[in-house]
């Protein structure tokens, strides 16, 4: 394994997967610069990603490695790809084809904002949360 | 524990923190749109962020939490937070204050890309890499 300083100044790339070997991938729309979601990425589809230019992740829940819009037809073009000073995280900047990212039919799966300001229980505030499809129809 | 649907669409603000009592918080520069930095939160950091306007996080490597710019001055301002589909990942904008938000010195943590379009071994490129700040001096 590569020192620290290594990681952070050389330019070997070495994701640092973690003990569930996944490193967390952002999701940024390349044109507006929003963060469109957060997932997550196994050394397989680190690869596929690179080798493709189209977004592939491993889904924790499911348990497998899935092509973003394998479903919906909403794949990810990745314009450009980064990794951050640790190398534990990925930063996609994509052009997202079809309406949305998020499988609640938004743009984006931030759609809600916390007040600032305030302490004890929050109440969330929708924002930008129109859909932009009908998940009904888009997932079979 | 609220189910799927409130999760989802609720305004109840209830973040899914996993077995390490963590949420992905992704930062991102209220400007540029810039990813700064991806780093975690346990529940004190969420509720302080919240209460101050000022990010706060938990640090997995020195088990405990932190005041981002505690150290070095580069406070964070949130412009606005952000709560994505199932609660376990937070969007804020912040205003950077102070050179950057980087422990390298860089403005960003994102200073390296990924080619992409080939397999095997790769080299990443610096891209956005200049100093912003002498590390050596900023952190004592």
């Amino acid at each position: 394994m590569a020192d620290q300083s290594e990681i952070e100044e050389g330019l070997g790339f070495a994701p640092q997967f973690g003990a569930d070997g996944l490193v967390t991938a952002v999701v940024t729309d390349a044109k507006s610069g929003d963060v469109l979601m957060v997932a997550h990425m196994n050394a397989e589809a680190v690869a596929k990603t690179i080798e493709s230019g189209e977004a592939w992740y491993y889904s924790r829940s499911r348990k497998k490695l899935w092509k973003k819009g394998e479903s919906s037809g909403h794949i990810q073009r990745v314009v450009e790809l980064r990794v951050d000073c640790d190398q534990d995280a990925l930063w996609l900047k994509v052009e997202q084809q079809g309406a949305g990212a998020c499988h609640t039919g938004r743009r984006s799966c931030f759609y809600r904002a916390v007040p600032l300001g305030k302490g004890g229980a929050v109440t969330l505030e929708f924002r930008d949360a129109e859909k932009a499809f009908d998940p009904g129809k888009v997932y079979k």
